[in-house]
Formats: structure tokens, sequence, C-alpha cells
């Protein structure tokens, strides 16, 4: 017989009884009842249930061991009587009776328990993650995580993509702001830095001529955590493709994305492919920002129009100065007293707002100072627009465009949350494209880049050379579900003619290019080819999949908010002997 | 038509015939055959051979574009004539009469050509990595290591292990030496460390109850390269499994390493399972060392009793000093000049040895001063004790045991390469096992750990308590390939008190265990499965399969010996402003 196991904690079953076998794993939980002890044993797979006469040698054993022991337990499987059969548990019909008890390794009194469901603070948490591990939730968490990644993988190559992988330990950026950096013990005063993303990599390896390529990808920003964000280290989907459109880079990934979140969905239903395209304008006009949440049945309408000359003559005046009015459906708020109302106004308000007008409908009679002062004939026509119901109200966000769209895309978010309007089982994904290549910014008076400089504009050369520069398009986009951007990716700019130019537009000399950029320009001199990618982060597709809001719960061994490994220490003081040969010092406190 | 390619460089064959597609790729090579031009177009699938008249539009756009700049080309598929067809080339039997040609990026003059397998010097090689990498024999190596680990991973997975990333910035490991630190912004003075190794992560997975775990883990260390070993980071095959003993290790990684060998052997064999297993005594005896080739068919005899009086005194003398003769077979020698033999034995003083002894023999009759000192009849029966053919000479390693079995083991590995006896078209694998879990440090005139403190004794607490110490010997192992070792590995000793106590034999106290080892021991009171693994290097697996001497040669984009990144120009000065935000100052030279 094993040492240690003829069967996991998950695999017997009926057809075992009678069959000596040999378990191992951690107590779980144990109870007594009247002259027999039951033990619940638990390994990675499953549960299986020990019981052992009070008088027995192998009582005693597992008597003397605290929860969390990790004991080998030898004996016969017996089958459960009818009345104690667990249907809830994979080898409920059975128990294990034991004949022999080895305790493999006694536990100490724990700091939080692994059996239950009681929360525990994140400083317990992290600091005997190994404890906190064990706990199914987290556990099971884990796996899916290793198993979304392991799906990507086979998807990924099923997609025609190798994976490859690029340094670790690589070079500053020209910026370098958030760079983590690593002191060079070979060459004094210079560094490292760990890679914020693989960008140049992958590019440079469709420069080398690899077609497909993709990694799960570690990456490195010296960034404050939150709820989404993990201090320190995060993975992507990262993948570029050559000879490409942008057509082609969707075609690719979407099922790939489609795939593994049908795989992974327990009933959730995912958006069908192909996934929804927006222009970058239409979101902002339809949702307020440019990652909506498409679950929201809600969709913002501009009604500036319908305010021109208006008896409500707040908006009359909006309207005639350039400015615009967004309408917010608020369906079936009849019955919702004139608080619900005023509520959401001093919320827009609280966020900085002017505030959010608004008019109440009930059977078709609508109320409230805007609609009293638009008049009935009015209001009538915008209920036309809106396809209003006879018992829906109406949110109004006016102003400066920008301004209004973002109120008009919180308060639809607002709107829908109050009114429980948003489906919790559905996965719903789109593409927002068509992002504006160039914006004006207002501060320093000019026109600059609004996202990526290295997208290439739509229409190339031409386009920069003859349109109003904040009329020219990118080929970029960003992938959304659920409200939440997986990623941004483009087309990228192969062309160091094109590149230039697009840099002299905002501003820059090809001097400043040659100098900032020199890796990525000398290398599309040699011959580049089309190409363009995107890099889904794989932390957000888990936290989406395991319907975890912190990403905490999805990273094996996370760092807390302040950037601390609390089980492993780090970050620690480290010898003078260590500084001396990296040849640097301590600026402040201790001297190295 | 797509934008770019109806097909790839490699896809077209005579069934294309009379179709019109559309390719793109890289100028691999042009050629002008009166009246027409030719031109390789290579992608990363394969090279289509293009034809235009040298009178056509599409002649002129290709003539104005150098080797590597980047075409899209559209055009008729048509026959080649029986004497033109390249059955070199999966599309040999056709051509693309080039219709339309479109220049994607103009490649400038080039500082190392791709077309041909001329070396380059490493330092142009690496500058522009981008370039070299399109060769055909670099970027056939990069995506086999691509495809070794993509096989690794399925092979991991079919035996039931599960993947998962650990933390990339982590703590400082006690000692430090040899670790990449990255300071800490948020806290001053502090500092990260990038991982030797994910060992501490992976047993503390198996305390937190996943049960098979693997990883292609990036490892850093900061260590001056050589050709086997990158400056920087290297991957293993980082995996850990519980409840298991040496016997379920072996059982589970030999079908991965034996299949993932066979998989990409081109025709070399693999030994069968299950690889031979030799204690790491027998190795030393035999082989002269603990990393086999066994490719090698030489094996080293321990002749010490033969010359026990012998009339050859100065063997007599070591003998009877209690020292040893170890001998090596040279086979077929008979013709061998006196040089071979002295040459030998010039070698080894040259290599710091008192010399090499040897004896000739031709048709059975010996030659040399030991044959004719020791005897017609000692020298018969020495030959009878090493199966000695009749015209095999031999070699004698004598002395202190280590210095005779060390000699040996490099002269059996110098007599093989001399008379080409190893095979090359072997993958010869074998176990060593057994190590002694203590030696004797002549240094420090004390007992000491031999490898790793952190290996279950063989026997446990029982043998720590009753055996001498230099009896006890180790789970401890390593897995070695054709004189390669591929990677250490253990059951660990995952109870405290067994740690101490083998801290304690090599003079450590438990307070000096508790201080250094504070996290792992302190998991391991919290109930922890017994458990073992290894990490075999992918590296050396990939240099082993593409038969490159280099690792270099099956990495990316690898540092230079130098620890230098030339392409990317990594390690670099950064600003002072990041070097304040880190709260660190550069010690020599420019002050941060």
């Amino acid at each position: 017989m094993h040492a240690y196991r003829t069967h996991n904690c998950a695999e017997l079953r009926a057809a075992h009884v009678g069959q000596s076998v040999r378990i191992s794993g951690w107590i779980h939980r144990k109870r007594d009842h009247g002259g027999l002890l039951f033990v619940d044993l638990r390994d990675h797979f499953g549960i299986t249930q020990i019981v052992t006469d009070i008088d027995s040698e192998a009582f005693k054993a597992i008597d003397g061991a605290r929860a969390e022991s990790v004991i080998t337990v030898t004996g016969d499987i017996v089958a459960r009587s009818a009345e104690t059969v667990n249907p809830n548990l994979p080898t409920g019909e059975i128990e294990l009776r034991a004949r022999d008890v080895t305790v493999q390794s006694h536990a100490q009194e724990l700091p939080m328990p692994v059996f239950g469901d009681a929360e525990y603070p994140e400083e317990i948490r992290l600091r005997y993650r190994y404890l906190d591990l064990r706990r199914e939730r987290i556990h099971n968490n884990i796996v899916l995580r290793s198993n979304v990644i392991s799906s990507l993988r086979q998807r990924m190559t099923a997609q025609g993509f190798t994976e490859f992988q690029t340094p670790i330990l690589t070079a500053s950026s020209p910026e370098g702001a958030r760079d983590y950096l690593v002191p060079s013990r070979v060459h004094p005063g210079k560094f490292y830095a760990l890679p914020q993303a693989p960008q140049m990599f992958k590019q440079l390896l469709m420069v080398a001529g690899f077609d497909r390529y993709f990694q799960i990808a570690p990456c490195f920003r010296d960034e404050d955590g939150r709820a989404d964000r993990s201090p320190g280290e995060f993975y992507q989907l990262d993948f570029e493709m050559s000879f490409v459109t942008q057509d082609d880079v969707f075609n690719a990934i979407e099922p790939v994305l489609h795939g593994v979140f049908e795989e992974f969905a327990k009933g959730r239903s995912v958006t069908p492919l192909p996934f929804p395209r927006i222009p970058y304008r239409e979101s902002m006009l339809k949702y307020g920002n440019d990652k909506p949440d498409l679950r929201n049945p809600i969709v913002i309408v501009d009604v500036s129009d319908h305010f021109t000359g208006s008896g409500f003559g707040r908006f009359a005046d909006i309207v005639s100065n350039g400015d615009v009015v967004r309408a917010i459906r608020a369906p079936g708020t009849a019955e919702k007293s004139r608080k619900f109302f005023d509520d959401m106004n001093s919320w827009a308000q609280s966020e900085g707002f002017a505030g959010l007008g608004y008019a109440t409908q009930k059977a078709g009679e609508f109320g409230g100072p805007i609609a009293k002062n638009h008049g009935e004939q009015g209001m009538r026509k915008l209920a036309e627009t809106l396809g209003l119901g006879p018992d829906d109200g109406i949110f109004f966000a006016a102003g400066k465009e920008a301004q209004a769209a973002k109120l008009a895309g919180l308060a639809r978010t607002r709107v829908a949350e109050q009114l429980e309007l948003i489906d919790k089982n559905k996965f719903d994904f789109c593409w927002i494209v068509d992002f504006p290549m160039f914006e004006y910014d207002e501060e320093s008076k000019k026109v600059d880049f609004s996202h990526n400089p290295f997208s290439m504009p739509q229409g190339e050369m031409g386009a920069l050379e003859t349109k109003d520069p904040l009329d020219i398009l990118a080929y970029q986009y960003d992938i959304v579900c659920n409200g939440i951007e997986l990623s941004s990716g483009a087309i990228r700019n192969h062309k160091p003619e094109i590149m230039y130019k697009a840099f002299e537009i905002a501003g820059y000399s090809q001097q400043d290019v040659d100098t900032n950029f020199a890796g990525m320009i000398n290398a599309f001199k040699f011959g580049a080819p089309p190409h363009g990618g995107s890099a889904p982060g794989i932390d957000r597709i888990v936290m989406l999949l395991a319907d975890e809001p912190n990403i905490r719960e999805v990273i094996l061994f996370p760092m807390n908010q302040k950037a601390e490994d609390l089980m492993m220490g780090a970050p620690s003081a480290v010898s003078a002997k260590q500084l001396r040969e990296l040849n640097i010092r301590i600026a402040d406190g201790p001297k190295g």
C-alpha cells in the first residue's frame, strides 16, 4: 500500500465499500457523536468522512491532533446508513472506518480558521496566506484562474498564435514614471527596469518575422493599489499579429474571449459573435463614457433640439449657447416619490455637477418644473423621441458637451443601479473603435495625441497631410465587458515617415522621436510588417468570471495595498554588503 | 481581397495554379535572369518565388526595394516548368507572377544579412536581434523553444499538475548573494528581490493544499554569464507534489521528459522508461562525477586491490596508504602511437593532477612502464577485471579518492572524445539518487550539509538520532541527460523537529533556523503535507534538443556576457527624479 494514499479525498464511492484504502489530508472538522468521532478529512480534491470508535488507537491519534493537522488514515470503506448519506458531497455515500492513523504534521493553534465562511482582516489573511488559500472560496478562485489561463493558452494556440517569453529585466522607458528599477551590479550607476508591458518586444517580434505572438505576460507598474489593481505585478494576455487589419485582430481574439467566458460562465450568457463595435463618439453620446456597461438597457439621447426656444429657459439658453441637453430614461418610476428624483439631483451636485434635471411621469402625465415650463406638447414629442412608456420618468444632463456626457453616463449607471435594471447574469462585450488620433489640449492650448501616439491614423499619410487633425481617427480600439475595459489595442504605425508626421502635428520634432523612441524607429527602418494587437487583462477576466470585486481574491500571493508581502516580509532591509555590491546608498535613514 | 494576404508564403501549391492571390513578406533574395526578376518572398511560414518581367510596374517597385523590405504582391499562380521545380521548397512547384507590388516598408542597408549562414559577431547580432531572429536557424530555434514549452505544459497537465503564477517581486533570501534587488518607492530604504527560484512559494503552495503544482517559472540570478547560463533571467519547469515518495516524483516527471524529448528528437533515441537510477557513490566511482554522460560507454573501475604489493611501487604505495587506483579502459587503441598516451598524461598534469598512468596493449601484449613493473600475470588479471579486449589500452588515475575519482571522470570523457566513442544520436537520461545528507568540511573541520539542508534525511528522525551523520543519505536526486544536470530535486523535510535536529548536527541552533527560515518553518507548524519536487531547466532542455552549445541561440532577446541588452540599451542611467522617488543614491560616480 502506498505510504500516503491509495485514493484522494474526493474519489471514494459506494463501489469501494469493503475495500481497504489509505487517504491523507487535513483535519477539516471533528464531531463527537456518542462513542464515535467523525472527521472530515480534506485535500485539494475534496472531503471524505472518517469515523473512529472512541476507544480505538486511531481515535487517540486524531484526538491529539488539532484542526488542520495533516494525517494519513488507513481503514475500510463502509456504506453510510440511508439517513446519514450526504447527497451534497461526492463521497457522501461512504465513510472510512479508521484502523490506523498517522499524524504527518501537527498544527498549532490557528490564527484564523479554515473551516467556515467568516470574514477575516486582510492583514491576517495575507500574513497566513497558506491558511487563507485552504479556504474553499479562495482555493476555488485560484484553481479557476489557472484553468482560465490554461484555456486562454489553448485557444490562442488554436488561433495560430505562438507563445514567446520576452525579457523581464529590460530598459527603463523614456518617461520611466512608475517603472520598477533594478540596480546593475556589473554596471555601477546603471539600472534595469521591469517592463510595464512587453509592448516594444512584441512589436520587435513582428519586425523579426514571427507572425502571431502571444504571452501570458507578467507586467510591473509601481502604482498604488486599489480594488481592481494589485500593487506590483499583474498579468495580461499580450498578443500581436502581422499583416492584419483591425477586423483581423477582432476576428482572431473574439473567439478566444467568447470561448473562455462561455467555458466558465456557469449559466451566465455571453454576447454572441461578432461583438458589437461602437464608435468612440457614439459611445460617448449613448453611454456617456468609452467603456459602456451594455447590461444596462438605458441609452442616453441627445435632446438639445427639443429645447430650442423652449419655455424652460435654462435649457433654451444652454442650447442657444451651442451646448447640449442629454436625456436619460428612468423606466417605471411612476410610483417613485419626489424624493427619489431630488436625491438624484443632490447626488449629481455632490459629484461636482450643477445639477440633474428631471421630469416625472405617471400614467402619461408629466410632472416637475421642467415639464411644466417646457409644456405638454413639447413633452409628448420628447417622449416620442425617447420611446418613453407612460410610467417612465426622465433625467436631464445639460451644459458643455463633455460635462453633460459625463454626468449623463454616471446618471445612466446610477439610475440602472437604483432601479435594479442591470442583469447580473450576463457578460456583455463590445469593442469601442474609431478613437480620435488627436485632441485639443485646453491647458497647453495645442493639439496633442489623444491616446496612443503609436497607433496608425486612419487614412495614413494622406489623412495627416490633408485633414483637420481633430477629425482624424486612429485604428485604435478598446475591448469592454460589463463596463470594464479589459484592454486597449491598436493597429500600429509601422512607417517612420508617418510617425514623424504624426509627431510633428502634435508639436514634436523628428529629433524628439529619434531620441525618445530610438529602438522602435530604428527597427522599423529595416523592413517592418503592418501589425497590431491588444492585451486583455487576465486578473480582470478572472475577477469577472469569479464574480469577485477585489483583485486580491484571484491572486495567489498578492501584496497588500501598501505594496507589502506580509507573508514573506517584502520589501525588507538588505545588508550593507549587498548595497555596496550594487553601488547604491540609501538617501535617507540608515546608510548602506 | 484581403489588404495584405490571401495566403502565407508556405501555402501555395500546384493546386493553386491559375488562382489570383496576394501574399506579403520580406524580400529574402533577388535574382536577375535575362528579362525576368525572381524574388524569394519570405514570411514566418516559408518562402514563395515571385517572378516579374523587367519592363513591368511590379518590377520597378521591387527593384527600388532593398533586401528585407516588406512587400505585398498580387498576381497569378503559375506552374514552374519541370526543370525549374524546386523539390526542397514546399512551394517549389509554383511561382507567383506579380501583377501588382506594394512596398509596405523600405529596408535601409543592413548591418548584417538575413540570407545565408555567415557567422556575425555577437555584438552585431544582439544589437540588431530583430534581424538576427529572421535568420533560419535562430528563427527555428525560437519556435522549437516555444513548442517545447507548450508540450511541457500539456504533458504536466496530463500528469495532473496545475500551473500557478508565483510572485516575481518578493523578499531577498537570507543570504541574498546573487539576488537582484528592487528598491521600494513606498517603503524608503527597503527592497524587493527577484526570485532565484520559486522554492519557498511552491512549498507554501503544498502547505496551502494545492496538490500538484507546476510553473514555467522565470528565475533571476545575478551571476556572470557563460555558455550554458544567460546572465539575468532563465526559465525552469518548476514543480512540486504532495503526499509523495521519491518514486512518485520520478514516475510523474519521467513521462514528461521522455515524451518531450521523443517528440522533438528528430530521430535521436531517448532512454526508455524508467530512467536508470544511480546512487551518488556509484556514480562517483563509475563515472568520476555526479552527472555522468551515459552515451560514453567507458565505465571506471576501482583496481586498487590489484596493486597491493605490486611490482609497480608507486601504485603499491598509494594503495598501502589507503588511497585508490582507478582504471579507465581505452578501447581499440592498439594502433595509437605512444604520443597519444603521453599527451593524455601531459593533459592531466596541465589540469593540475600528478599525472595519468597508462598501459598500452596490442594483440594482447601490454606495454609501458606500469605493465612492465606490474608484470604479465597481474596485467592478465587486470584485463579480466576490466573486461579488456586484446587491443584495448588502460589509463590509471591514482591517489586520494576524491582526486582520483575526479581525474578518472575527466579522463573518461577525454578518452571517449578522442576515440569518438560518444554517440551523438542519443539522449541518455539517468537519476542520481542517495546523495549524502552531510559531509565533513575539511576547511572548517566540522560536519556540514553536503547539498540541500531542506531535504528529508532517509530514515527521518531515527537516522539523525542514531547514525553516523556521514552515513546518512538524503531523499535528494538529480536528473541528468547526456552529462548535463537538468535539475536537482528532493523530498522536502516538512517536519520542524527533524529540521531543527538536522541543523543541530550541522552546528546551527534552533534560533538560527527560526531567524533565517522563519517563513517556511512557521508555515510547517500549521499542518504541512509530505512533499517533494524538482525544477528541470528549460533553457538547457532546449539547448539539448536544438543541439546548440550556446544558450544565446535558444533565447529570444538574451543579454550579452556583460549582462547588457544591446538592443534596448539596458541597463541604463536613470533620471535624478527617479532615484529621488526611490530614495536611493548612486554611491560612486554621478550622484542621483
